[in-house]
């Protein structure tokens, strides 16, 4: 009888915080690869572009301008997916032909008026700026709107038309999907183990070590048991913290840290500035915000998209689309990969 | 009060199929974009070529020849995702570092001996063996595992290395996610209405009209009401039909009919050999052929991913991983304009 390996053999996982499964094959790292090649990155950003509608000073799409900004800067977002006002489709439907009313709004968020920095290359004190701004943006939005989700998509590859650093915040009157999915799943375990599940696998983590990345005195970077994407990575503090406008000064300042080391490996892997979606699940607001939320923990998702190189990356197509997510190499030799990078971004060591 | 209007308000609807919502926001089609724009697909693939491994006669990886095949032809996946053989990673596991055993095949299955064809431009004798094969497979492999996965990834945007057409067949000894979910789902609309939920679903929409794309006597190509790609299809026999191999010789040949005209109108849409995943859900197999399955109906479902023109497809990214999938134009927009579009091939009408 072989026994189990998991570099070796195939198996399934399970992803607590979406209750599903997937499907981990390392061995087929070994395949050759034939297929589409993307573009990497461009690495050549002018600092300021007259033409860029995100730069300081610059006139948008719909006429505004833009102020002379020198730290954060927000607006919103001039072709938004939700907007305030929405007259409601009506009830007494068709079981089958079901819509609802969505109300919310879109912001896009500037991180630093220079175009040719990313959150790894900034200064710590201006990435607690940013942190702050979206502790803000929670508490603020959150007095009004059930979910304010908080994204950066970054990169051409990830779908982002602009390469000046910023994220976006839509916020809305109903529990999107994957927070829906989230909290029930947070909710069960709490009521069967009386303690948060993210406090408790942070634990375990923080223990094992095998797939943490960073970690500083409060907070966790791992890629997680069940990572669906390559070098997917799961951001946590160690505290239980509902939400990230809960975080003290302190916690602030550590979570700079850890983003910037964490992002900085991500660009020293493939010596690219490194392309991904990320994304902050904390408590529900709006109504919620009277409620127990003793089952949540806030937790950052990263999500990139690249496999083997700077250009080639993981598709998730017809058996992921289709039947369930597959992924190639093990979370532990992603973690390892990533843990034993450089600490020192690859722009900077050039210098 | 502005009464509402699907094209110009934004709002949820409902997937019976997934239990889950997408946001449609059409009037987001208006905005420009400045974005990442793909390689259009390759228009002039050899009809054969000595080094591609799926051609009749070639020889693979593996070092196994191709027999000189003149239709279908089936092989084992060089690079499997499942094995049949692999050790149990054993139970006693901490609720949130769970595993458990994946077993499985994976095959490749070529159309046709010509690089150059596609379904849509195949002689429908020569699809109708390709359904024919479909049928086999699901009946051989299904005495031993639960789910058989057939699904074909199209082009390179969908991460599809070779352009010979094939698709493949993953079969496992568990019931994935994607099929896991519509499982339930069907079943609970079933216990609640006494009918199959896709039986009630072609009805409605055959009345309907709205979203039809293409219909023949026994089928129905709808953009489904909750469609979350932009020209996402559902493909529906009109009688109740647990499997792909339960098909009548009629009904395979009708199904040959309509594949043909749906890929065509896929093409003429931007002129393009359009890139996709598909793939067949039908009643699980395995230990559930003794079942009541009666909730479940075969279908099978497209996901292309271009939304604006032969280079620009709608990025699954940010808040579609995050929170939840969104989508730009109305499923009735996009079933008008697939409807619409010529019956016959770009490719043909040229000559
Ligand atoms: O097996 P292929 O075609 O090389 O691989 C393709 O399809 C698979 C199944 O959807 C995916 O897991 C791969 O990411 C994709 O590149
Ligand atoms: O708003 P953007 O950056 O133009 O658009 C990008 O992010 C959105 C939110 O994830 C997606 O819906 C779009 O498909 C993507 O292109």
């Amino acid at each position: 009888e072989v026994s189990f390996d998991p570099k070796e053999h195939q198996h399934l996982r399970y992803n607590p915080l979406r209750d599903t499964w997937v499907l981990v094959s390392a061995h087929r790292m070994k395949r050759p690869w034939a297929g589409q090649v993307e573009k990497p990155p461009e690495e050549h950003t002018p600092r300021y572009d007259p033409r860029n509608p995100l730069c300081p000073g610059n006139t948008r799409a719909n006429g505004e301008v833009n102020s002379d900004y020198d730290s954060t800067f927000l607006f919103e977002n001039d072709f938004p997916a939700l907007q305030p006002d929405a007259p409601d489709p009506g009830s007494d439907q068709h079981p089958l032909f079901q819509s609802k009313v969505a109300r919310g709004v879109c912001k896009v968020m500037c991180f630093h008026p220079w175009s040719d920095v990313t959150l790894s290359l900034m200064k710590k004190q201006e990435v607690v700026k940013v942190i702050d701004k979206w502790a803000e943006l929670i508490e603020e939005l959150g007095t009004t709107y059930l979910w304010v989700q908080i994204f950066e998509n970054k990169g051409a590859m990830m779908g982002c038309s602009n390469p000046h650093p910023h994220c976006q915040v839509w916020a809305s009157n109903f529990l999107p999907n994957e927070p829906a999915l989230s909290d029930r799943c947070q909710r069960a375990y709490y009521q069967k183990h009386g303690e948060p599940l993210l406090l408790q696998y942070a634990k375990q983590e923080a223990e094992k070590k095998e797939r943490v990345v960073v970690e500083t005195s409060d907070w966790l970077a791992v890629v997680p048991y069940w990572a669906t994407w390559p070098y997917q990575t799961l951001l946590l503090p160690r505290r239980h913290v509902l939400r990230i406008n809960d975080l003290t000064t302190e916690e602030r300042e550590g979570l700079a840290d850890i983003m910037k080391q964490l992002l900085t490996k991500y660009d020293n892997l493939f010596e690219i500035s490194f392309p991904y979606s990320m994304g902050w699940h904390g408590a529900p607001t709006g109504p919620h915000l009277n409620k127990d939320n003793s089952h949540w923990q806030l937790h950052a998702h990263y999500y990139p998209p690249l496999l083997r190189s700077a250009t080639v990356k993981k598709f998730m197509v017809g058996y992921e689309m289709l039947a369930q997510d597959q992924r190639d190499l093990t979370p532990e030799q992603a973690a390892e990969k990533l843990r034993n990078l450089p600490e020192e971004h690859y722009k900077t060591r050039e210098n």
